[in-house]
């Protein structure tokens, strides 16, 4: 079936030029319209749509500087300490506060701190107003606290370019040189179509195969956030009449549509031919990985029908078919949606700031695609590192989670771990030295720092590689410590043998973390009653194992010797997964009978419990940061009584050794 | 008048601990409420008031990551190109679309791409959903094109952390992990109160000494920015028992009033006296320029006439007296407000990014401020610069044109040109690159020039230091271009002389931008009936100047030598003034009968205009630059059809010679 009929995937930039050629054709490759609007807070945001001009001089007048005396600068010569003057209220000085108009005989002020009442005088505020005459022991230059006229803005000069978008200070500025309206580009309507037959809407309970929307809210965020204003449709189900009126409706109400999904060549995806059918289809197909089935067309209108037209009969709309992967759905608005609303609102597109990384894992890519590769970015040491997140395309959280965006071209098939690269950031600067990179075995208790951290300016980036995957990232200077609870079967004890052989020579501290629970994963209500090791070898029992080098796997493997039990006699003991999260997921979908884990994992998948064994999960921290400023939060945060509270709240956990360091090596 | 009532400044960290202390005391030195929003785009920009834990997993049941046919890996088992296997459908293989459920006996699907009908069928996607039987020649591994459950997220895990500002990507996640609202902080109800018997609102006819109120709309635009309610009070005339009732009454509405101006120590500052009488002043006067007459206090109010209160009889509104210059009070915002907001909406407070750069000129400051510099920021060769641009309190565009600030800590007295110094930008750092940066004369030909420029993704920045001093920034590397018009008097050629004479060994590029006239800046029906330069010498007329360096006090010079006109006769010829539109304010406001300058400066100030001279402004470009990526738009500005019919346009203005290389030198 490679023959049935597929997109053809085009390079980026040959998909925006049609879609630019098509636009400019129409008359839809501007802004859209202007709109004059009141210079008041709502105004912040939007975007210039011609220059603005000072209307009149700012200040308008001369104006006092500060609370004092205008006077004529000649008539104060001469004035010092031992020499005073004094000037004559009325024809010679005249009180006047700060922004006054100086009269026009007066071209300088005298600060009121450097006058001196004539007489002594109760109040002084009110003598200041009303005096007969003032004494004053310094001369004034002309012009002195005096805020010419124009000092700030001159009618007629330029205050700001068209395309520039208003802050708060703009339209300050604007106001003070007498404008009460600003002139700014029309924002887009943009209409978002969900559809799918498999879609429920956020907040209903859902069955398998059921899928919650929640493309359309992430478009709708970004339409409003570039400037745009998103009108969200209700899901309509995978009917090729119902979503064809959906489109030909919007087109006749909106600037720009976005159809999501149906975009790909699946027996349900009608989008091409829908947009073949009501108008033209530019592109179906970008080489862009993920999010390479997008369609780019455009829908015909009758304009008769759409209030202000104009004696043309028919227009154009643009569509966007935007892939139903969130990863996808999200890099298409940025790479395809926010050019097209900064080109229409008459701005520049986002250009976001650019940081030079080394890669901590290798990248594999395809080499037809523009790879976008999400990344999580950290300082470690004075090295700028990005960390490869997941890659799926169905993985929302890679977009959450990630500080940066990594671009290998097309052409490119990938890169090495320590390659340099460029990282897009979606963070601000500082963000990246606040945080701290963990990695190796994930315990629950780091998502507890992770939420505690941030009230200490620290934000913490895990990833999880296994107990001994995180002490080879510590010898590669890749993370501020790791996690790690590698039983060292000989003594017994955890960790540290391991340490001496993989770190040899980098200075760690080993700090307790937690002391937490091992033990069977069971299906609800354990129905082949299963209640310890040994049961694993019964013949109806499938168990699931974890990865070499994990540290439950190297529990396991203990224990097992410990008792004689014979690997080869556990169905599934090679069916090995990642994650204790993925062990349970096995059990709870029927694949497998048990898997040893920790309580967290079952209480997640709503799974049987059987607790086994008690171990100590610790914190591998090189010396270099045990003491550095980076890490300081953390360390407040684990002897928090706080943390301490919640970390032993949760079922399976021991916090009597929390914090306690266990070994400095080597 | 020394000892008139007045504040006392204190530094900045003592202010911000008396109000942290103040309202800690009353409760309220964390987060105001909690309030559950539905999961839309609504949410973007609200701030998490509590973790994210994700309700289920995502995906929440083992999908297929394509369109295909789901097995069992184990009947694939030994496919290969020269040895098909075939599945039944219905027993051994099941069509799926992509985000379909695996069926329970299957997990693993093969692509639709890689399997072959049977036969000869027409409509290959109808045989995809209805075979009998599929032939593949390739195997499968477990859990192939499958997103195993949890894949993205596990239920229970930690999605975000309290504190996290919601993006657009960030409600997919949280969305996709099973919830439909999010609990976010609430958001700060903040009163804005102007006050100024001087102050009209937007939008009306001005009169000298009536300011402009646009003080309310930049401090909403900010608190809005920043995640709280600005609700704006109409204008209050400097009258006690008003303002007074009206912080009464938002002191019951509000949860932070903020109270323009009336907080410096002038007669009609009736700000502190009401903090005092209806609460506790807790600060007058920090030790900021600008910005030092703030108040910080709290107001008292009745609980018992809020909706909701506790039988607690008072509780406490913090208030700022926020200064009344432009530039005060926008910085008062960025010190006191946003970090306050930041605090009751539990976020990090916002940290702008820093930059180093080298000052071009010399900054004096008090040495008991801290004293915010407002700069603009380029980078010329390989030096980021930072250009201090006006210090008044008063003049706005100070912060509208700021690309950032540079803070003088208390102590210092000022910092020489060529410092380094730390900048906090508020502008994106790519902006800095496509910042041109120029110096010299200014001619509103550059504001043309501004306008056009950022099409093509480029900012202007000018500064404005004559003619000669615009030379002077080119040799010390402080400037892309300099513009300038100085007359050789002994060749009447403009400039060559200077450049051989300043610049001997920079090669530079002189190209011509405009031919403009000069003239005679007159009042209003030239009530004396000036001329021409003989007319200066009459004794009723007073002149007023330009400085020394300035290309038009250059040409006045060379006109009178011409003419045999004795400086000495002149009234006024030694009142020096520093630009065009300063000559015309003389004129306007009748200190002066008459001036040299250009039509666009009586235009501005609606003066007469008597042209005399035509002149050439060119611009010097060093070499470096000529050619430079940089200054490839203003050529590709300067050569446009468009620009030069907008120059045209103008009063006095020539284009014949726009464009045209003069000379290269040396």
């Amino acid at each position: 079936m490679q023959n049935l009929t597929y997109l053809h995937d085009i390079p980026f930039s040959e998909a925006w030029k049609r879609l630019e050629e098509a636009l400019d054709k129409v008359g839809k490759w501007s802004i859209l319209g202007i709109e004059e609007i009141a210079l008041d807070e709502r105004a912040i945001d939007r975007i210039l749509a011609e220059p603005v001009w000072a209307k009149i001089s700012s200040p308008h007048y001369h104006a006092s500087a500060m609370d004092g005396f205008a006077v004529r600068s000649i008539d104060t010569e001469g004035a010092d300490s031992t020499a005073p003057v004094i000037l004559t209220v009325m024809t010679q000085a005249q009180y006047i506060d700060t922004g006054d108009a100086l009269p026009g005989w007066a071209e300088a002020v005298i600060p009121i701190e450097n006058v001196e009442p004539l007489d002594e005088c109760g109040n002084l505020t009110e003598y200041a107003r009303a005096p007969h005459a003032i004494r004053i022991r310094s001369s004034v230059a002309p012009w002195s606290n005096v805020r010419p006229m124009g000092e700030d803005m001159i009618a007629s000069q330029l205050v700001m370019p068209a395309g520039h978008r208003l802050r708060p200070v703009d339209l300050g500025a604007i106001a003070a040189c007498g404008h009460a309206t600003v002139r700014v580009s029309r924002r887009p309507q943009v209409a978002i179509i969900p559809t799918g037959s498999e879609l429920i809407p956020v907040g209903q309970p859902v069955k398998p195969g059921e899928i919650i929307e929640f493309n359309s809210i992430v478009l709708a965020g970004q339409v409003n956030a570039w400037g745009g204003i998103a009108t969200r449709f209700s899901i309509s189900p995978d009917d090729f009449e119902e979503i064809r009126q959906r489109v030909q409706i919007a087109a006749q109400n909106f600037d720009l549509i976005l159809l999501n999904a149906g975009s790909s060549a699946g027996s349900e995806d009608y989008s091409a031919a829908i947009v073949k059918e009501l108008g033209d289809l530019l592109v179906h197909g970008v080489a862009i990985r993920p999010g390479h089935p997008v369609i780019l067309g455009l829908i015909r209108y009758d304009i008769g029908s759409k209030p202000g037209a104009s004696d043309q009969e028919t227009s154009w709309v643009p569509i966007i078919g935007v892939p139903g992967y969130p990863v996808s759905a999200a890099l298409t608005g940025e790479i395809f949606i926010e050019p097209l609303l900064a080109k229409w609102l008459g701005r520049q597109s986002n250009n976001p700031a650019r940081i030079k990384a080394t890669l901590t894992r290798k990248i594999s890519s395809p080499a037809g695609d523009d790879d976008y590769v999400r990344v999580a970015v950290g300082q470690v040491e004075d090295r700028i590192l990005a960390a490869p997140l997941p890659r799926g395309a169905g993985v929302i959280t890679s977009l959450s989670r990630a500080d940066g965006i990594v671009i290998l071209p097309r052409g490119s098939q990938g890169l090495p771990a320590g390659s340099e690269v460029e990282v897009r950031l979606y963070c601000d600067h500082d963000e990246i030295q606040q945080t701290i990179f963990s990695i190796g075995s994930h315990d629950i208790t780091l998502d507890i720092l992770a939420q505690f951290l941030p009230r200490l300016n620290r934000r913490l980036s895990s990833a999880n590689a296994g107990s001994l995957g995180g002490l080879l990232a510590l010898k590669r200077k890749e993370a501020h410590f790791a996690g790690s609870h590698l039983l060292d079967t000989v003594t017994g004890e955890y960790n540290l043998a391991y340490i001496r052989q993989y770190l040899p020579e980098l200075p760690v501290v080993v700090l307790s973390l937690v002391g937490r629970q091992q033990g069977l994963l069971l299906p609800k209500e354990n129905p082949k009653g299963i209640r310890d090791l040994v049961d694993l070898t019964r013949h109806e029992i499938v168990f699931v194992n974890r990865q070499r080098g994990a540290g439950t796997r190297v529990l396991l493997d203990y224990h097992l010797g410990l008792m004689g039990i014979n690997k080869e006699t556990i169905r599934g003991y090679d069916h090995e997964e990642y994650t204790h999260l993925a062990v349970a997921a096995a059990i709870a979908s029927g694949r497998a009978d048990c898997g040893l884990g920790i309580a967290a994992a079952a209480q997640a998948l709503d799974l049987d419990y059987l607790p086994l064994y008690n171990e100590r999960y610790d914190l591998v921290i090189p010396k270099i940061f045990f003491n550095s400023e980076i890490l300081a939060p953390l360390f407040s945060v684990i002897n928090s009584a706080e943390f301490r509270q919640v970390v032993s709240d949760m079922p399976g956990y021991d916090i009597s050794v929390m914090g306690h360091i266990i070994a400095e090596l080597p």
